[in-house]
């Protein structure tokens, strides 16, 4: 772990602010603020409180969450200290507060605050702390709605593009082009970011190509297909061959020879007849702007009867002067089908005209695409080497929202336990540390709560691990590797080495490796084994005492 | 409308930018920068083309839809600018891309650009385009990822508000508490804007308050309740009378004294035993804090045998000192029941205790609200007069994205047609001029979209309004009222008036009145009547033409 922390103090380096500007101290529910000034005002305020942020239910059916969001809230902590101009609207707001309260909110930063948390990218599961946050409890509250507000949707959006990319099998590229159906700028933004942790390989947003460095991917809409009438209006004819040899001075009679060719041709006649001289005119000015990368959204009109044929005419003509065509990509109509088709024509392409590799020519798919469509297709059968999926994906459709909740569970060093009649609900009190016991075959097998003050487990003993609320549930394991969980990554005034935050690629490269590291079985889309989460024996018996002494005896009447 | 535009040149005061410092002309598809070059190459950039952005179905199984996020499309065209770090990048991700091309970017900015829109506020319909947006074909595509991407989700999340606000009821208070749940921070706060256009009254989110004036709100949480012991932590007991002419030296004991009473009242009498001290203890802090903002969540342990008694304990005793506490929270249980015992014990207070008023202290329900939920407690009988709602109202939870589209319909005065195998998904071709035509009884009949050379309607006059795509639907319509849909909010270089942008609380206040005017049975929940969308006959026959024209003929083997 050594070379993963940083030293703290005058010579780390600094942590920049969150990604979104509007990413303030005010980006939090009033009741943060009125709370804090109650507390103030009882002299509650520098109370040391433990809070545990977690989720109570994996999204989308699932039984597995990939953690995001992390870093942001670090670089939120890192810089969180409230402007003259934020204390003047609060006090506008606040009337009748003391002024005082004001002069400790101008005081205010976070370094006595300590943030524990599971890395970003990882695998997690239910009731288990993302993040464990410690400080003076006025100022803790004031977090908590930020840092559920970053982590949720984070979390949210790249276990949805984990789930994509699993159905979608790894030898398939996956394309995020979501940013005009999403949920604001920032959704798009995030959603990009995100995406790209679960495992995505690019993006159709700049703003977040050039953010975060996420590659980038992109080629022509159906509106630049409509934009022209045909080929007469191309003007400039001419293409240098791709190694500057030749040049080809009439491109646009190149295209009409070979399609002229294709629709003469033995194993492709009678497919096709008169193509739209639009589409035409549109893909052979994209040709032109982009021999090395020329990419034919082909549904316009018909796929199988003009924009294949089309994208073929102009890839073959590009082939003749030392290019190679990018591909096709299908945005309507039976996905499944068309790809077929679309395979079939390029490999007789590849035979008749024999030009290798002709017949593996990319085929992309969009339109509407989430993960039942990805595993419908699997089911038909298809030809589809990328997916370029909007809507679904970065509103997170099937479920768009996560629950993260921010429960106290320590303060003045007396655990706290939030009741409810609902035992889901439920909070596991008590200053926490947390581990993930791995088997014998090297998958994990259970993530184990205990105090801070019980030993840890250790490899090789036998450790008893208890469901924390059903007496009956309960197993011994013996681990083979023991991972702790909770890293400190802002270590308050404490002498705790910080986790360096690590880069954009490291956090997918996690995220990838850790879905890896996952028994199978708990990753199905259809019944998935709950993972275990359990408490230790001790903490066990202290949530039951703590439950018992807390909850008030019903009368039945 | 001459007091509602405004003069453009130098007198007009500057628009400023998007909200979002992350709205940049880079917030766009990669394609649409790909296109802009294949455009510059094939000498069309300039050619002049008109797009409607409008949508093809009302959400959430409704029959409207509000418009939202039209101020922060004009923000943005009015700031349309690359930077010189922007373009940098562009070049290096787009590479062999010519010298020249960037030139051309570095100068563009939207002064060519006019944009049409139908006022940020007003109910809508399908197919009607919400904006019209006209310019050189390049610059208008790079527009097309963030005007959609900034109405998308605005327009979704105030439907979404408007909706919840007819089910609740005009009587009732709608708070927004959905910015920890909503996606990511921008999307808390759009939520928090478009939800108080759509109808809500307050937000929770501080940010929000601020940067839109919204009224904020919020008490406390159940963390609060769970930090606090027992009342003999409390160390400053003396709390002033509201009139300040006497002092209480032991608040804490005054509420003692009112609880014993209650406890041993006639009325009351059994219907709790002790109630939990870490609780009141709590709202003794607030009360302290805020006498005259006193409201409690009364949920933490048991609303009716010790959330509830232990509020009105306390507000007893802050009414002896001449405050008047706000009321009460649920969060939890069956909100229709727990409101109407809460309510009961409230009037048996009032009468015992001779409070006049106190009956109706106001009782504010919240926990995973929804449209539904609403309805059901209407159909139960509550007692609720304030709703806080999150989750389900700021993602959209049952219905995350607006499928709005952004669609060529004419370049270079020729009218284009975008088929489709689907017909919803054809779209209505030529520059268009829109009305809403209002009936005898001052409802709206139809909205009806003619080309712009055509002779607008007139009132009394008898208009064939006929359905876009099929035949035999039409109608003779003799409109009272005619309203043009469509203002010009940005002239571009023509010396068309602009509209002014309105203020946050004019455009609720429109959309308020226009929720008003539909006719009641487009708006229900259950089958609401669709409202019809018309072209005229002109233009009905123009696009049968065009279609005829660029439909290939089929051919069944």
């Amino acid at each position: 772990m050594g070379s993963m922390t940083e030293a703290v103090g005058s010579a780390a380096p600094l942590i920049p602010a969150a990604t979104n500007p509007m990413v303030t101290p005010l980006l939090t529910d009033l009741y943060q603020f009125t709370m804090a000034y109650a507390y103030w005002k009882a002299g509650k305020h520098k109370e040391r409180a433990v809070f545990d942020l977690f989720f109570r239910k994996s999204p989308f059916g699932g039984e597995y969450t990939v953690f995001g969001g992390l870093e942001e809230c670090i670089r939120f902590v890192a810089n969180f200290k409230l402007t003259e101009e934020e204390i003047l609207y609060l006090q506008s707001v606040m009337p009748g507060c003391e002024d005082d309260f004001f002069e400790y909110l101008r005081a205010v930063d976070c370094s006595d605050v300590e943030v524990y948390a599971i890395p970003e990218g990882s695998v997690v599961f239910p009731k288990i702390p993302l993040m464990r946050v410690e400080g003076p409890v006025a100022l803790v509250q004031l977090l908590e709605t930020p840092f559920v507000n970053l982590v949720n949707f984070a979390s949210l959006v790249t276990t949805n593009a984990a789930r994509h990319r699993i159905v979608a099998g790894n030898s398939k590229t996956l394309l995020e082009f979501g940013l005009r159906r999403a949920q604001g700028p920032d959704g798009g933004m995030s959603a990009s970011k995100y995406c790209y942790i679960g495992g995505f390989h690019a993006t159709s947003n700049v703003a977040a190509g050039k953010l975060f460095g996420i590659p980038l991917r992109g080629t022509h809409s159906h509106a630049f297909v409509s934009s022209f009438m045909n080929p007469n209006e191309i003007l400039d004819k001419t293409l240098q061959s791709h190694d500057g040899s030749i040049t080809c001075k009439d491109f646009v009679n190149l295209v009409q020879t070979w399609l002229s060719k294709l629709q003469h041709s033995d194993s492709l006649h009678g497919l096709f007849g008169d193509t739209n001289q639009s589409e035409l005119a549109a893909f052979i000015s994209y040709a032109l702007a982009f021999p090395d990368n020329f990419l034919a959204l082909v549904d316009t009109y018909n796929v199988m009867r003009s924009g294949v044929p089309n994208f073929c005419a102009v890839a073959l003509a590009l082939n003749e002067l030392g290019y190679k065509a990018c591909g096709v990509r299908l945005d309507s109509g039976d996905l499944a089908y068309l790809s077929i088709e679309t395979r079939k024509f390029f490999r007789a392409i590849e035979k008749e005209f024999n030009i290798p590799g002709f017949g593996e020519t990319s085929i992309a798919a969009s339109n509407d695409l989430n993960e039942e469509t990805l595993d419908a297709l699997n089911k038909q059968g298809h030809e589809i080497d990328t997916y370029g999926i909007g809507t679904y994906l970065v509103t997170c459709y099937s479920q768009a929202a996560l629950g993260c909740v921010f429960k106290l569970v320590e303060i003045n060093k007396q655990p706290r336990i939030k009741l409810s009649e609902d035992v889901t609900k439920v909070s596991i009190p008590c200053k926490k540390q947390c581990f993930r016991l791995y088997g014998r075959e090297g998958y994990p097998l259970v993530d184990l709560m205990c105090g801070v003050n019980e030993p840890p487990p250790k490899v090789g003993e036998r450790i008893l691990c208890r469901h924390p609320f059903i007496e009956s549930k309960r197993a011994y394991v013996v681990p083979q590797h023991v991972e702790e969980l909770l890293r400190c990554y802002w270590p308050g005034k404490s002498h705790e080495a910080r986790e360096k935050l690590p880069s954009l690629q490291e956090t997918r490269d996690r995220c990838i490796e850790q879905l890896r590291k996952i028994r199978p079985d708990h990753m199905r889309r259809l019944n998935p084994t709950p993972y275990k989460v359990s408490v230790s024996g001790k903490l066990y018996d202290y949530i039951h005492f703590l439950w018992l002494n807390e909850a008030p005896v019903g009368e039945l009447q």
